[in-house]
């Protein structure tokens, strides 16, 4: 089955207690696809400046990622986030954020993009997920994520997109400020009255849960020694989710509930070190030995 | 299998978001008693003072606890911890400690209680527990748990305890605090190496770890949509473990593994309501159906 993400791809400059990275690859789109790939090919959809490196072009594409959607604006420069972890490393305080190509590319979904069977929307604008919804042909089984500023701003296009979706992945913080409530127990219905069948919530070391028809799932994360820079944890973890069930073609609850196991693996694998260079390192058979030595971890 | 819990029995004054109670009934040996007791009949040694109301006594002895352990020095005032939990829910301030009773008593481990298969030495002074272990006559299953003044200030103590025990269960300051490492997934080796074959890390809403030779094994916490006072919820953990442990005979690391579910359930009692009030209105069916349902929430 075929899975597109539309999302960002971007320079990341990050501190934490490990050290600092300036102007390294990050972005949305970047650490759900390398997430992805471990199950397969993947489309992307996303724009970047004319100042993005060619060398990250081709570590995209050889992962067997589709740049076909990857707008290159040469009068642009690719957006930059910079954040600082030092204090606490479950959440980062945002130094500087510029979208630079952000405001000025103009959406098109490419004709061979549009009959995609999986579709993740990570954070854009809800205005251009919906766009993108709109130009998909085949019913593609739609997961969503969403940003604080998305939230806090564009409320009424995010609720609208939301009614559109099949699933909803956020974070702790998110569905607390989407939902208006702050236990999360009580935040998952909320949020899926909202729109989505389900939804996942992600604790970051503290794990995941999981809301659906079939009511509350409770997963740990991976126990880790080193966490180095948790950037993109959140993005891996979808990646993982969804490269799973696109490669098996499923949509069921409980091919979700496997997918969060899947998810949590590639998420412990982007924050052993800065950027996607743990990906390069992990091979797909070692990528499959983490899950089930985290299977058994979870095992009661 | 006979068991025996040697902690405290106190007064607990209480502030949550929820409201205040003064002078309810507490202590670690309490709220053990009160979870150990829905597995069956278990041993309980702790002094109080003369102002201990007769209705608690009746209210322990109710639950099926042996109370020859617990003295009453009628000169002496019960033990009274005051705690604030309105800015954290995970971790209380401390408004006033006063040990009262605990500093003037003399340890005497009844006869009757010398034979018991499985021990608990709940939070006191590290030398009381090596008293009450070195007393026993038929090699129990001893499991410590320790607080955050006994591992600054008896620290030769608490490892010469530790050293004589099959487990250690303590939260996540504590093991901080005790390991000297500040990542979790490291701390747990460390203090395996001080003498327990198995160690768990209590992390309140957020679960519970194990350590053993089998490696490390996660376990979420029990789902809450309401948390009113989180005092004794590690206690009443272990009190769900011990309690399965003592009633099946088991020792295996298997076996532990399966009292963290149940421990998991009678800490998620605890915590609906002020002091033992949950475990009043929970009946023993009622028990095993939270914890059916809690295995349902975990099964991936």
């Amino acid at each position: 089955m075929t899975l597109l993400v539309v999302g960002t791809v971007a320079f990341d400059t990050i501190d934490t207690p490990f050290g600092r990275r300036e102007r390294i690859l990050g972005g949305s789109a970047t650490f759900f696809g390398f997430a992805a790939s471990y199950f397969g090919e993947l489309r992307l959809m996303s724009a970047v400046g004319g100042d993005f490196p060619s060398e990250h072009v081709d570590a995209l594409r050889a992962r067997g990622i589709d740049l076909t959607g990857l707008q290159v604006l040469p009068e642009s420069k690719t957006m930059h986030w910079a954040g600082n972890y030092v204090g606490d490393m479950n959440e980062a305080d945002t130094l500087d954020f510029e979208p630079n190509v952000l405001d000025n590319y103009t959406l098109e979904v490419p004709q061979r993009y549009r009959d995609s069977n999986y579709l993740f929307l990570a954070t854009d604008h809800p205005d251009t997920q919906l766009q993108v919804l709109e130009a998909m042909t085949h019913d593609p089984f739609t997961v969503l994520d969403t940003r604080d500023v998305w939230i806090d701003n564009e409320l009424d296009g995010l609720k609208r997109v939301l009614r559109k979706v099949h699933g909803l992945v956020l974070n702790d913080d998110e569905a607390r400020r989407l939902s208006g409530e702050r236990n999360l127990v009580r935040a998952g219905p909320e949020l899926r009255a909202l729109g989505p069948s389900w939804v996942v919530i992600k604790k970051g070391e503290h794990g995941s849960i999981l809301f659906s028809e079939q009511g509350v799932t409770a997963l740990p994360a991976c126990p880790l020694e080193v966490v180095k820079d948790p950037t993109g944890a959140g993005d891996s973890f979808a990646g993982g989710l969804m490269g799973y069930l696109a490669s098996t073609g499923k949509r069921s609850i409980e091919a979700v509930k496997r997918g969060m196991t899947y998810g949590t693996v590639t998420a412990s694998i982007a924050v052993d070190d800065f950027s996607v260079d743990p990906f390069h390192k992990v091979s797909k058979q070692e990528f499959q030995a983490r899950h089930d030595a985290f299977l058994k971890q979870i095992r009661i």
